[in-house]
């Protein structure tokens, strides 16, 4: 990096780009984001190439511009991350995008490495969920394979009387249908590899959605014992190495009374870790970054405890936020919409119990400001 | 701030605008710099208007494109801010700009505060000089009243011979002859205050030079009392009130065995609380844009121990710097030569002798690289 600046390409222009702008500018990074949005919020960090995915002569340019490539959300089609990896050096690899795409590629890639899933079945016609729900019983979730996020693109099935609802809901593209899995919470692991194959762990998160959107996440997740978190860590590492993967990825697990369950994955930084930001040493933002320049990882240790609470539809007073002691702000330029994530609130304490007792207080500020 | 972002103009655009930027731009804040330096650092997180503080065209462009103001080097010119305060609010105050860059103005304004400083005469001429030394004694520093940093604009004065070679060496321009002030180390306080009065004060760091050039800051100071701590504090508060002071503060101290001197002051955030951004809670630069933007002060506390060391003259390899464990990495995207502060290092530790054992280890990479 001496002279010259290393330049990172990031398909994706969102919050998450506009926190990885943030985190790798102070290592002597520039960026170019490639987002079809005029508007991206990471363009305030670095230039912006506005164009459309399939469009390869803007590929082309943003190619000319970059020196290594990531991205920050994993619905870049991947014909054209495939593109430039091509020409560039892609981190994570673009199969991975090819996993994480499709609920099946992705639970057929936790079952090969003998990562407990829900039990599943592609469906693909009216008969095949039919089948699916004999076998695997109900209730159970009918989802689409691809693009589904934020609880939409499900349906719930409650017994197979109820198939044909589903079916008529979101049947006519390629599904799944899975088993259901009696879980107490969610938590999530978060973790890291470096090019060269080194690896580092934030702490288990718990995870509390509303409406099929994350809420709240409290770092370090309570209760969870040096097992539980061995186990999600070996759950980690399986997927990084299998994938040769480079850079922060994401699981989503349920814990269930006979152990973690994977949900999903995220190839990329992920909601649940902002809270890493101001609660850890080195952000999952600065390691995802370090991580795709070939740079060392940094400590992910905890300061202390923290939790994250989404700014969703409705852009809170900053000076009521910022006036409760211990809470950081984070606004992403966005427009106001129903349901949008706008930003987040990181709230910092020295014991579990006061960050509880922030979260409370702090909910009640975004409650009266929405 | 709702919907629309609050934009921040700042006067000058060098690496203290540039962290000032990534630290405002979560709070939702845009950010234009005026520097007349095209490749100001500060661009990489903000519009940059090219132009020189005399041309009031550009400043009128500035003005309409921020609602208020503030600045990151003490030596913008007065009538520059006043211009741009008769149209926007400028923090801190102008005044503070006519205290801060003239060596008397400073210590007047400290005496008058009755903050203990060297005791120190303005210098016109020959006479004056002589003058000055058999008053208040040799040794002392002859000094240029303004626009001296890093060690610049200064002449030793061991004895009453020596005056005329200070006077040939810098003579010409107004001086001030400052007495021998005997300390064991220098110190500095970082003080915030608010638009409604509150303040806040980082711990007190001790700093060490060579060549005139700050090298290392080390934070908390080891061996500091609540009473000199609180001394510190009560100084601080005294400049910050009299000056209707918004923003970061810092002011250099002398510890010697008779209390605290002080040195010499900067109205903007400083190269001491560099530190801050991974050491404490909220930094220093945040701290600033909060109180600019009229938001309340965020928690200065810091984590643990941390230490930062200067990157001058020469890019080190970022694979060296960070393969060492808790060092965090700050480049500012400016070219080689000699003297010139081109970057950061922050090492945080749980307690002050692995601090010093990290630094230690961080400066032999640093020699290596240099």
């Amino acid at each position: 990096m001496h002279n010259r600046s290393l330049r990172v390409g990031v398909l994706g222009g969102g919050q998450l780009g506009r926190m990885l702008g943030l985190a790798g500018i102070p290592l002597g990074v520039r960026f170019t984001f490639f987002d079809p949005t005029p508007d991206a919020p990471a363009a305030a960090v670095g230039d912006h190439i506005v164009a459309d995915y399939e469009d390869t002569s803007a590929l082309d340019t943003f190619c000319d511009s970059v020196d290594v490539v990531t991205y920050e959300f994993e619905n870049v089609p991947v014909v054209a991350a495939e593109y430039v990896a091509a020409r560039r050096p892609v981190w994570p690899p673009p199969r991975t995008l090819h996993v994480a795409q499709d609920r099946v590629h992705e639970k057929e890639c936790f079952r090969a490495l003998s990562i407990p899933t829900a039990p599943f079945a592609p469906v693909d016609t009216l008969d095949d969920l039919r089948r699916a729900v004999e076998t695997l019983g109900a209730p159970g979730i009918l989802k689409t394979r691809r693009l589904g996020y934020e609880g939409k693109g499900q349906a719930r099935i409650a017994s197979l009387d109820a198939v044909e609802t589903a079916w008529n809901a979101i049947g006519g593209v390629p599904l799944v249908y899975e088993g259901f899995v009696s879980f107490t919470r969610e938590l999530s692991v978060l973790a890291v590899r470096a090019r060269d194959g080194t690896t580092a762990f934030y702490p288990l998160v718990e995870n509390h959605h509303s409406e099929g959107i994350l809420r709240l996440s409290i770092a370090p997740a309570d209760g969870v014992d040096a097992t539980m978190r061995a186990c999600a860590e070996a759950y980690a590492t399986r997927v990084l190495e299998s994938l040769g993967y480079v850079g922060v990825l994401a699981i989503e697990l349920f814990d269930t009374p006979n152990g973690l369950v994977a949900n999903e994955m995220a190839p990329r930084v992920h909601n649940s870790g902002h809270w890493s930001i101001e609660g850890a040493e080195t952000s999952q933002f600065e390691n995802h970054v370090r991580a795709v320049c070939g740079l060392p990882l940094g400590a992910t240790r905890p300061w202390g405890h923290a939790a994250m609470l989404n700014i969703i539809g409705k852009i809170p007073d900053a000076h009521d936020v910022l006036a409760m002691s211990h809470t950081h702000l984070h606004l992403y330029d966005k427009r106001e919409a129903p349901r949008r994530k706008l930003g987040h609130v990181t709230v910092c304490a020295d014991d579990a119990a006061l960050v509880h007792d922030r979260v409370t207080a702090l909910r009640r500020v975004l409650a009266r400001d929405a």
